[in-house]
């Protein structure tokens, strides 16, 4: 059963803290919190515990939990590693309801501190004590003025009070993004770092600002996640409350994913799964620590395109058509590029606006960037007006405006500031990124105009598709994903199978409504022939055994036979080869099941599909152009199983495999659709066999005009099936 | 015969300047200039040329150059396109040396434009002038305060006296880059802008700026090039003065390319083109303006890495062993992701210091990335050892340094300094990079004892990459690219053929040292049959015919034959498809030159090569993965042809197609080396052909033990071999 939704209201808006292992020092770890609570205006009760003072830091101290006489909603436990079980009793034994371990010396350090952080969270759990760390630099709050950290970071001045919530596995990564939030002026809402995640995971974090008014943007560094059905739950919950969320996932390559694991006791897991998960939440990811904040500002702050919309219907792929206004042809196509790349369409500008600007500037190019010229040195006018058509006329979803250092101009300023509070009182136009140097006080005039503004103009293409991306979130699904048509009823396998045969998984395909390769069983040579016959020449031999998955390796497949002859050759040469094969392994012949008899197919092309259980997030599709492609290329497209049709439409795309199906080389044209349904089917007959499967693929898939039809399934089994 | 290389000392060095068209009011465009040169402190005469007034804010005027009595340097020119022959007849007899034409309505506004600039190209020419312009904002020497431009932008302040060049294309992008150097406080030397480049391209200032002594530092946007002949001169003198080169070239997408074309005049050309040039010269390409000015602030201030290698030799594919030190596992691991995308190897910390850093810090990871952690607080000794330790233990050719606040600490900045003074003084010690925050006075020391510093740590590993990529230019190959063995001596082309026939294309490849599948030609059946019995069934009989170039459109080809009934009855079939293409055609059936018959060879793989004739930049190689693959990937690397052998092995990495050759699925192994020389051999084949090669293409190029065999080949040629 999954855990229930932590509840972080104690952690992270308690009416009372006692700090155990409080220093008089503020510098201490134990000092440093009942610093910054008394200094930056905590309006709770700090309860400082410490056995050999009275006071400290000019509060009054209580030398044990027990003496307090009251419960706490918080505790901050500055104490080391040893000491952690008592404090946890005396937690318990007050009622406090949420704790925030500082200490290290746990699962980062070996064997007896995973240990001792497994007893840990043990005893929080049966107390009912939500349990931030050990290993961590504790939270904060920034609306309640609540610092439960001993990082001496916001000593050197806080950010602004917004509505971007952060939270951290790392402290060190928490405490400069802190610094970078204040500099870059990021209005924050909570601050939270996890650590060893002995109790909360950042997943819990995620879930709990997804339901907190405070918070509209959730910004989210993580190295791994130990409990996919809770990060997914999270992301779902943010989804549904429609606040994007933000990822630095490290470890992206296999170094990156080395350190991860060195770094902490978290399982990296594979980037591509992850993204996966992303790209099903349409979460936003955040290649560096400037893409992570710039998200943020971006999605905090900047409004919606005013139209958008999605290929595949999923929010990772959607898009907004965007009108580039600028003053410099040349970081105009620097402009197109960035939203070339992205995908972002470019509709030329409407007739009349068009001409409006021809009549005042002839040599103005009208196409898309729209190439107002210098020349709004002398007619500032003239960019002003293209803005306001270009923004009014309901072609674009964004407007994306270059004014060099324009802005700056005393001649366009105030002309500027009229378009933009214009536009901004109006109802129902696209809204303005402007990029160009801007002094600050006109950038927050502006900002506060609903305008995003940029130094570099990529930036604010990128701002458009992560805003359309925003914009096409869905809110109202509540929870999972639309899981699509139920599962197929397959038949029982049996309880001690480690694989199927290929006979097995081939009808269990079928039955799944995979399209496969006609085919059958015999057990002798005559019925091959026999089958051979029905079947229509030329056909494939192939050994079917359960024992033996890669069958060609140990020569028993034969391809493309002719005649019957030929088959029943074949036949023998298969049989042989299981012979020879179980000799060689040293055991006696295994049950010779006979060998599979199967139709070859005519196609022009082969599809990959597979699916595996990640250790993480259960089980993954994936999807590719099959063949020598395979490996070389491995552009492989991932989604979660049993995929949605949106979500099997863009792996047909992510991996290229719709150049398989769009009728080129005088191949005939098959309909994406029905390809995308037949990933669908394959994923849900994955589904279907349940917790005992390990994995499925299909390779072949050949591409036919029928669409991918299996000429080969391997269907491998767990034993325990917990 | 190329231009001789253009001397631009008048342009930019002037000892006197006049101003034709000069204004009394400053902010005109005949004004600007002379207020700038007046105010900025320029140290040269000046003389306002005006019919009007004898005086020009506050300078004695002239009415005509010719009044002037004595020749100037250089002539700033104000005024209409229409009056531009008459100024130029002035300056040709006043003896001027330069001419920086600001005047618009040239080739940009259509036919007449283009005429009438050609007409003052060919004056300039004619009279020996240097031409800047027309439509251009004109050029800046900070170091000489020689302001010839009409751009207010240097009013706002000056950015530093530096050692970088900049030249532009664009105006308005050379202003928005001069303000964005002047907020990045990043030194300048030059500032050009080339406008329509009549007479002065981009290409000639990058060339001139490689000579000269105050730039160290090339910072280049183009949009495209014209005479990609001169681009190449230009970026080998550059390579020859050991002065990298930064180029925001833009059009990279299909969308930016026709922006670029509706924009200016120039063409936009083929972006994978442009790369192989870049890549050929080890060009740093900048793909937006951020990184555009962080790569001139990276190559003007870096230390190059005290260790690097090439796997090819390039520069392009440079890489230093890099060791990252950091305070943040977190932050660690984004670093070694982004070392790891750009095949940065980070080797582990040698025994010693690693023995040393767990001594202090027992839970610290001295793989590599190197975690000191958070204790760094409490013993900032512990980090700076290990800085000194990686830096001087010859692993390592850069160490780069995440601190996050840390340099800000009152503890660690004046241990950091000293660390920091006594690495700048050894000799041999790896460069230092940090990252984090930095206050700007503690900024500017560290950058002067050697370090660069960072606020995003993704762009201290990407600047270790270029510093490499620097490090490994070669300096003393003078100009061009080293050519490799002579090239082959070829058989007369007949002079009106418009293409080869597949027989005789085979066989000028195989003089060329190609190898090429065993064929012959064969004009009657039973020639094709003792020709396949000579060289060993199955062979395929292809229709041989110069004007047939797809022949299998048209049924001309017969695939794995294996006896001689097969062969009879394929070149039937071919001679009659031959004929009945002849008659669609509508004309006389043409010259039916035979087949071609050729050995069926066994391979696991096919290549594809070609080489075509660029309109800008001549010949130019590209290579990829053969079959389908070609166009769902389209996985294609370019080289300037003829190909060096370095590029001709980068090219087999960049398209994958060395995946071919490992020995990958029981293939044997080809060594790459062998597979690059063919490449080399096909690309010395076409330039053998020289100015009439339209294009080569040897598709497909069959993969064997013997490395890659070609079963098929097309030569096209140009009638007009101009």
């Amino acid at each position: 059963m999954p855990d229930p939704t932590p509840d972080l209201s104690a952690l992270l808006r308690p009416r009372s803290i006692a700090v155990i292992g409080a220093s008089s020092q503020p510098e201490k770890v134990g000092g440093m919190p009942i610093r910054l609570l008394r200094e930056l205006g905590y309006g709770g009760r700090v309860h400082p515990v410490n056995t050999a003072s009275a006071e400290i830091q000019g509060l009054p101290a209580t030398p044990s939990l027990g003496a307090l006489g009251e419960p706490v909603d918080l505790a901050i436990v500055a104490v080391p590693a040893l000491a952690s079980a008592d404090v946890m009793a005396q937690l318990a034994a007050n009622g406090t309801r949420a704790a925030v371990f500082f200490t290290s010396g746990f699962a980062e350090v070996g064997e007896a501190g995973t240990r001792m952080q497994q007893a840990l969270a043990e005893q929080a759990r049966h107390h009912g004590i939500t349990l931030l760390g050990p290993n961590c630099l504790g939270a904060m709050n920034l609306r309640e003025r609540m610092f439960a950290t001993f990082s001496p970071i916001p000593l050197g001045g806080l950010p602004p009070l917004g509505d971007v919530g952060l939270v951290s596995q790392s402290g060190a990564f928490g405490a400069y993004a802190f610094a970078l939030a204040r500099e870059a002026g990021l209005g924050l809402s909570h601050w939270v770092t996890t650590g060893n995640e002995a109790g909360l995971q950042v997943a819990d974090v995620i879930e709990w600002l997804a339901h907190d008014d405070d918070t509209r943007v959730i910004l989210t560094y993580m190295e791994g996640c130990r409990d996919g059905e809770r990060l997914r739950r999270a992301l779902a919950a943010a989804r549904a409350a429609g606040k994007p969320v933000v990822v630095a996932k490290v470890g992206v390559t296999e170094a990156g994913a080395r350190s991860a694991q060195s770094h902490t006791a978290s399982l990296a897991g594979e980037d591509a799964v992850y993204q996966a998960v992303f790209d099903e939440y349409g979460v936003h990811r955040a290649e560096s620590l400037e893409a992570f904040f710039r998200l943020g500002y971006v999605l905090s702050r900047g409004r919606r395109p005013s139209r958008w919309h999605s290929a595949s219907g999923l929010a990772a792929d959607a898009v907004a058509p965007v009108a580039i206004v600028t003053v410099s042809g040349g970081v105009g196509i620097m402009m197109a590029d960035r939203a070339e790349q992205l995908g972002l369409p470019m509709p030329p500008m409407p007739a009349a606006p068009a001409q409006a600007l021809r009549a005042a500037i002839p040599f103005a190019s009208t196409a898309n960037p729209i190439d107002v010229t210098g020349q709004i040195v002398a007619q500032p006018r003239v960019l002003l007006d293209a803005l306001r058509d270009v923004a009014e006329c309901g072609e674009y979803g964004s407007v994306v405006a270059f004014l060099a250092a324009g802005a700056n101009a005393p001649a366009l300023w105030p002309e500027l500031q009229r378009t933009v509070a214009a536009l901004h009182a109006s109802n129902g136009s696209a809204p303005l990124l402007l990029c160009g140097l801007v002094a600050d006080d006109r950038r927050a005039w502006l900002e506060q105009h609903g305008c995003l503004v940029f130094r570099e103009p990529a930036h604010a293409i990128e701002a458009v598709a992560a805003l359309a991306r925003a914009a096409a979130q869905p809110t109202d699904t509540g929870g999972e994903p639309a899981a699509g048509s139920p599962l197929p009823q397959l038949p029982r396998i049996a309880a001690d199978a480690g694989a199927l045969s290929e006979h097995e998984a081939m009808q269990l395909l079928a039955e799944a409504g995979v399209p496969v390769a006609p085919h059958g069983l015999a057990r002798d040579a005559d019925e091959a022939v026999r089958l051979a016959e029905r079947l229509g020449y030329p056909v494939a031999v192939k050994l079917c055994s359960r024992e033996i998955l890669h069958k060609s390796d140990v020569g028993g497949v034969a391809l493309n036979l002719h005649d019957a002859a030929a088959v029943r050759a074949a036949f023998a040469r298969v049989r042989d080869a299981a012979r020879r094969h179980a000799q060689q392994s040293g055991g006696a012949p295994g049950p010779f099941d006979g060998v599979v008899v199967a139709r070859m197919l005519r196609g022009w092309g082969e599809l990959m599909v597979g699916v595996r259980r990640d250790p993480v997030f259960g089980l993954v599709a994936l999807a590719g152009i099959g063949g020598t492609a395979v490996e070389v290329f491995r552009q492989m497209a991932f989604g979660l199983a049993p995929l949605s049709m949106p979500r099997a439409l863009a792996m047909l795309r992510e991996s290229r495999a719709e150049a398989l199906f769009v009728g080129h080389r005088g191949n005939p044209a098959v309909p994406l659709e029905r390809v995308a349904q037949v990933l669908v089917r394959v994923s849900q007959a994955a589904a279907a066999i349940g917790p005992r499967l390990d994995t499925l693929e299909i390779n072949p898939f050949i591409v036919t005009v029928d669409g991918p039809v299996a000429a080969d399934a391997v269907i491998t089994l767990r034993h325990d099936a917990s």
